[in-house]
């Protein structure tokens, strides 16, 4: 039981390796480079970007100072620094970065443009920004079902009423040409899941997305967006996509763009 | 003039090349191996797959006979020999192919799964099936548009009407394997468009995608799906996604599978 437990962890650790994989193989900054990560919320991207670029240095923020007591907590890496900061109200000269990584941040900012804006003013001229976010809109499934969908909108509707925007993913080309950087190029990186990828079913669909509509249940229904029986058969079609013969689609963004010099 | 046309033309053709390669890149058979490809139409894939594996020879079929002819107007490679036939009535003998390709066909097929069964029973055992197919209910774009969507159902739901299934792209993992083809693999291939990528702008989101959906209007209109104003309401907004700050999304699904031994 035990030895199958430690096996079973070990796939669901594959699995999730190969999203991070998928988001952030291509990130790679160079030795003595100062990067900063803005956002970095809990640590879940700082743990894997100061891993992979080692003899980088990282200064992450986030304007949460529990958040950033829970990073603390959880990254070890030597070569980063936390700090408490609000992306509105930088705390650094500028011009004092080589590179800025963002990731899941502007889904939850009202002036996204502006955020970006402002980061930029802190990169060394030709210094670079990187930018990962996703897109609810970007989501569809087998069995389809229009009650999964009213559900999803439920949590879009929630986000843009605190101001964000669950959809940004596909705006990442025009906000961050807008931002005035140079040499702007967006993928996306699309997480497919069928039944010939159990791990992902149980790590993606299941604990990940699907836990994550579920989770906005009590305040969709106070804030009168859907009924409860249109909410719970939303959540059991999006169930019903990890069975055997379900498919579950969804897309991240991930953009790249250059400071003028 | 002219030779601007030229380079201009050049740089389409290398964008439809982009397209083929999504889609077709990975398919190539070994020398000698006999191929059937079921639902060849005019020959938009012949010419391809024919080019991609010079050394097999592939049988391409058709119920039309006129786009029969048009094949074989357009592909005038000497691996290939085209013939009439009926994927439910398939002239040939029990396990005579090595390997079967279809793309674009089960869209079209009340019985899509039936017709995979059909094309197993032509593959030799262990012979292989590859199957491509679009999804329509993957689009997605900027600026997002209520109405756009609205135009894309009216092609969805004409497409159901006679039949089809515009929105396959997502189901081939549980056909596929639910036929009985072994070791079955899904993966998606996803056009992703921004206007850093000006002449997929041109012959994707223009005139592909949003041709197709106005290709529909007439029908639509008189089916009493959807008003004239909202129609071209929708039809405007798919345009605007090909302006400099806009973006486009669709994926093409690729499964393949084994007849087992």
């Amino acid at each position: 039981m035990h030895g199958y437990d430690r096996r079973a962890n070990a796939r669901l650790q594959d699995q999730h390796d190969a999203l991070v994989d998928l988001l952030h193989h291509d990130t790679r900054y160079p030795d003595g480079s100062l990067v900063l990560e803005a956002g970095c919320g809990t640590g879940a991207q700082t743990d894997t970007l100061t891993r992979n670029s080692p003899r980088a240095r990282f200064v992450s923020i986030d304007i949460s100072a529990r958040s950033l007591a829970a990073a603390q907590e959880k990254v070890r890496a030597a070569n980063v620094q936390f700090q408490q900061a609000d992306v509105f109200a930088l705390p650094f000269a500028p011009g004092s970065f080589d590179h800025v990584f963002v990731c899941f941040l502007l889904e939850h900012l009202p002036r996204p443009l502006a955020a970006l804006e402002r980061l930029k003013a802190m990169l060394k001229p030709g210094g670079t920004i990187t930018v990962i976010e996703g897109d609810h809109g970007s989501t569809y499934f087998h069995p389809d079902s229009a009650a999964a969908y009213d559900a999803i909108r439920c949590q879009v509707e929630l986000q843009r009423r605190s101001g964000g925007n669950a959809n940004i993913g596909r705006e990442l080309y025009p906000l961050v040409t807008q931002a005035g950087f140079d040499a702007v190029r967006v993928s996306p990186r699309m997480v497919y899941v069928d039944s010939s990828r159990p791990h992902l079913v149980e790590m993606f669909t299941r604990r990940t997305f699907t836990a994550m509509i579920e989770g906005v249940r009590e305040d969709a229904l106070k804030a009168g967006l859907i009924s409860a029986e249109r909410f719970d058969e939303g959540i059991r079609a999006l169930s019903r996509t990890a069975d055997t013969d379900g498919v579950f689609c969804y897309t991240f963004f991930k953009g790249t763009g250059t400071r003028p010099k």
